[in-house]
């Protein structure tokens, strides 16, 4: 069954998990991002960002700095502003983006052209590369942030600005002559046209999104010939080729989930929006299975994908190194992106629950817990180097490459889009996240709202308000992770089985101001295994409670968190605990570790290994990192 | 006790394990090397090398192609090529080394430079970048060869080329004014210049060595100076520094393994023949000391080093990833190399073990079955990409860098280095290998025949036959690996615990033409475990059967050999099979194995996985790869 989302607009996040989360974006990611787009804090890496766009407006002398997608970083700033702006009014954001707007403007072109990168050098270059330059990618952004910036404000000057630039780009690209028969090299531009579509209504701003998916990785492919008319050379590095980018066949012919994960995953986005847009079923079927491929074949526990951090991409089915694996925070953003698209296309709980494995564990791992730090790499084991420094993995103030900070400030702004959608008289709960809301259903609007500390506590109280009684569905995502839940509608038992399909309780019925819904997923400590054809995960386990992720961290376990071993007769109880400011719940057991001061100066030695016994604490993977250096592991040797 | 390694020249290697393999060298490595070093190999990486001699002999025209150490190619092929004639005569072989020192004599300068690279072009550069460009390094290695040509055939020519080289590097560096005062960027020619001096009593030579080694990493470090006189650039890679290149600190203040593994190692080689010859027990501290750090904390089980493929290096203490680690050839040939220049130093067991353990396993493991094909990274694990074809390890023809296939024919070729050494009146074993030898010892020559296939057998017969009878030490070293040795003189048994020191067994009789000593060491299969130390060994075990470790392949074992694990409980039974040709000694067992059919599509699940029954096969290490594609897994899941 096709849905529509539900706009964040009308749902409001309070408390619970996610509420101060959502604070946080406003109170300190926001500002310090913006600290950061202007190169104003201390000893982290340069962004060069706000100082390109005063180059290209002749306001500053100097040189472009940064990638060539940097201008992405100031855009969806501004969409996370936009986002903020709905929740509540903040005076000084508002001024801030008003005035990156204006000088956005400044840099445009009279032909509608509107990046910082070309414009400040190399005019003749424009269009030249659009494999690597993100002059497509950079033109998505600035359209999102746009569009969210006038809906929220009313101001047009923006959505003017990214207007012209998008009418530009329908007649730069294209197949007629005179055209140029090319894609974005980094997808975003096709969701956000979609997006457009759906705002404008206008069927061009489909058909250039559509055009896009159905051009990608044509032969001859169009970043062949553009190379050889710009004489060669490259923007980025020539040594990602063909699979990098999804050309490497049509993308209808494609089925397994390839390249640079965060490009493919927009991608997959696009096209899941434009076959829900155009009933287009040959490219349904086409992400479709593509998602499965992702989701059974390369997706870490973690709702996270990127097994190399060389072309942040995927690598080949079942291969999930947990050391030396990726998991890009905007990896898990958008894959958590593309479920909810899915999720207007059929509402299954294949895609919520991956949506929400995303969210609890490989999104929410990014910050920081005062959110003034984030990982862009959200690995699965971590160690420490010799004289205890974290190796591979650790939280930074901010990136030379910083995708990842502005888009969790826009995606934690917007989660209430994520929640419920709603397709003719039913409406979908999606995922448990104490708010209120305000849902269109037909001529009714109803007003939900949701009381839960989920995922710290199994119950969820929805109390369901039509602005007049009336007959529709209301319905839930059963997890499939939960072994007995149970529901109770005014207090009497649902018998869930027969009201269950494809993972959603539906209960229609006439429902009047008042009534309650009572959601009971109990929660119980598992131990997950791992599929025998992940070389990594052989004789281990994750731990699960509810839709958390567990890890041990040094904090709690010591040191050589590979010699702990968790045997599968050790019970795991549950209990509350401290992991830094925040109390959450923890799972214990007794464990054994292989000693290590017996060990002498020996490498290898034959004879059984002596152990030790422990109790293993193991917390939420989120929560990791927020206390001293130490170790991280979250597949835990059990046999 | 110092004592003093005897000759290849006075050992003939035949039959067993290795006579095949040293005969290998000569009828397959070295004609092919030559095919592929003039470029005659179709469809394999260029070499160039001739090629470059021929253009700066002004014979051909062209630049000069691949990397700066190219030349060192040729002059371990005339190394090998030298070491061969020693053993028989081959015309063929010697008529062609004839015509490359022909050749290397044209290119060299009056001054006595002697390196194609910046003869070719670049004149002005020379010695402007000893850090990079590998100039001392291939004169490292010319001389080695041309002593050895010179020692095998009585021909001169090769030497005086080289000895001419040598007196131009010793005036142009030193700490005196006009001189730079610099050091190998790649070590190599340290311990050719102690070899030198060992040939020429002249201590100038000995000085030049000691130099190098008492100069390296002196602050300010002089690669800098240079980087800034040349403004910069590099003729490598920028990105090695400091550790890299083992200049972090002065030489003598160094504790740990750092840096690229061969240059690491064939430094200490030379500082430890420095040591010897000069006496200084100070440097002899500092060799022994990143020794045990090395062979404690940095060494695959397999007796080769090297972590990291970028970098071809040393990583952190006890960081060794299976599937990823590197292990080059060469590091293993390197640690064999050190180990014997430690036994000169100091007749103990830590050393020749680890000998043994690197030639039996890291080294070996080299060379396909029929000597055409050779691993450059030795890993210990490797697994099959989608669609079947091996992933990360596999043999090949040749190497755009091709160190290893040369230096594997010169090690092999002089093996018989490797076997004994003498002090005073004793001589000791270190290898077991079956050979006759005519061993100066005092006024004395005895000598000693070897008769074993060890080590697919476990007994080792020695005739001991002196010139003339009388009283010496006949030593042999009791593996560490052997639980139960036993040793017999002319059938009389040995109490082996009276006689061994520092594990060797030291028989002082008199001898007479015809002794025999029995050494019987019984080899069981047995399973190593690693030191909790290691994250990436938790729970896994190697096996080992005399000095030789096992694995296990998927042509014995199917596929996904993670998902095997070999319960503590099984017993290991011995049997002969063929692997490839041969037939060698397997370990078998009880095992089991995840099952995968019932894991349809789930990646993750609860409940505990499924297993089926198997029966595991490992085959010695060295010889994977000579069958089907497959998986490889040296660390077996036990617990």
């Amino acid at each position: 069954m096709q849905a529509t989302a539900v706009s964040y607009r009308n749902v409001t996040i309070d408390g619970g998990f996610w509420g101060t989360k959502v604070d946080q974006a406003i109170d300190v990611i926001l500002p310090r991002s913006w600290e950061a787009l202007n190169d104003r804090i201390p000893e982290t890496k340069k962004s060069g960002c706000i100082d390109n766009f005063l180059i290209a407006a002749g306001r500053k002398k100097g040189e472009h700095h940064g990638y060539n997608f940097q201008d992405s970083d100031l855009a969806k700033w501004i969409e996370g502003v936009a986002h903020g702006l709905a929740r509540r009014p903040d005076a000084k954001l508002e001024k801030r983006a008003d005035w990156a707007i204006r000088l956005i403007g400044e840099i445009q072109d009279k032909s509608g052209y509107l990046d910082t990168c070309f414009t400040i050098q190399d005019r003749d270059k424009r269009w030249s590369n659009t494999r690597d330059c993100h002059e497509l990618y950079v033109a998505g952004h600035h359209l999102e942030a746009a569009m969210a910036y006038f809906e929220t404000t009313g101001k047009r000057d923006y959505l003017d600005t990214s207007l012209k630039n998008v009418e530009h780009i329908a007649k730069v690209f294209g197949r007629k002559k005179g055209q140029i028969p090319s894609y974005p090299g980094h997808s975003e531009l096709e969701l956000a046209l979609v997006k457009l579509y759906r705002m404008s209504g206008e069927k061009k701003h489909l058909d250039l999104a559509a055009y896009f998916i159905n051009e990608r990785g044509r032969k001859p492919v169009y970043y062949d010939i553009e190379k050889k008319k710009r004489n060669g050379g490259s923007h980025w590095s020539d040594c990602f080729k063909g699979k990098y980018h999804i050309v490497h066949k049509p993308f209808r012919e494609q089925t397994e989930p390839v390249g640079h994960a965060i490009r493919a995953i927009y991608l997959y986005c696009g096209a899941t929006d434009v076959a829900k847009e155009t009933g287009d079923k040959d490219l349904e079927k086409v992400v479709k299975t593509i998602w499965r491929n992702m989701t059974r074949k390369y997706m870490y526990v973690t709702g996270s994908v990127g097994s190399a951090r060389i072309g942040e991409g995927f690598t080949g089915e079942y291969d999930l190194p947990n050391e030396t694996g990726y998991c890009e925070t905007c990896a898990a953003i958008s894959t958590a992106m593309w479920a909810q698209r899915l999720l207007a296309l059929d509402v299954d709980r294949e895609y919520g629950d991956i949506m929400e494995r995303a969210l609890y564990n490989g999104v929410v791992s990014c910050p920081s817990e005062d959110g003034n730090l984030f990982f862009y790499a959200n690995r699965l084991s971590s160690y420490l180097k010799p004289g205890g420094k974290q190796g591979q993995t650790q939280r930074r103030p901010w990136y030379a490459c910083a995708c990842c900070p502005p888009n969790l400030a826009r995606l934690l702004l917007s989660l209430g889009d994520y929640i419920y959608s709603t397709a003719g008289s039913s409406v979908f709960t999606h995922l448990f996240i104490n708010s209120r809301s305000d849902i269109k259903l037909g001529r009714r609007t109803v007003h939900i709202e949701q009381k839960t500390s989920y995922p710290w506590s199994e119950k969820v109280l929805f109390k369901i308000s039509p602005d007049k009684p009336g007959t529709f569905t209301f319905a839930v995502r059963i997890p499939a992770w939960c072994r007995k839940p149970s529901l109770k509608v005014n207090g009497k038992s649902v018998n869930l089985k027969t009201v269950t399909r494809k993972g959603y309780a539906r209960i229609k019925r006439e429902w009047g101001k008042g009534d309650r819904v009572e959601l009971v997923l109990p929660m119980l400590p598992e131990r997950l295994r791992c599929s025998p054809h992940v070389r990594m995960n052989g004789g281990r386990v994750a731990l699960q409670y509810g839709p958390v992720v567990y890890c041990l961290e040094g904090a709690d376990n010591g040191p050589r968190l590979n010699a702990v071993r968790l045997p599968a007769t050790s019970k795991l109880t549950v209990k509350k605990m401290a992991v830094g400011k925040r109390t959450v719940p923890v799972l214990t057991g007794a464990a054994e570790r292989v000693t290590a001061d017996d060990w002498g100066n020996d490498l290898y030695r034959t004879g059984k290994p002596k152990v030790e016994k422990m109790r293993l604490t193991a917390v939420p993977y989120h929560t990791w990192a927020n206390r001293a250096d130490g170790e991280m592991l979250v597949w835990i040797r059990e046999e």
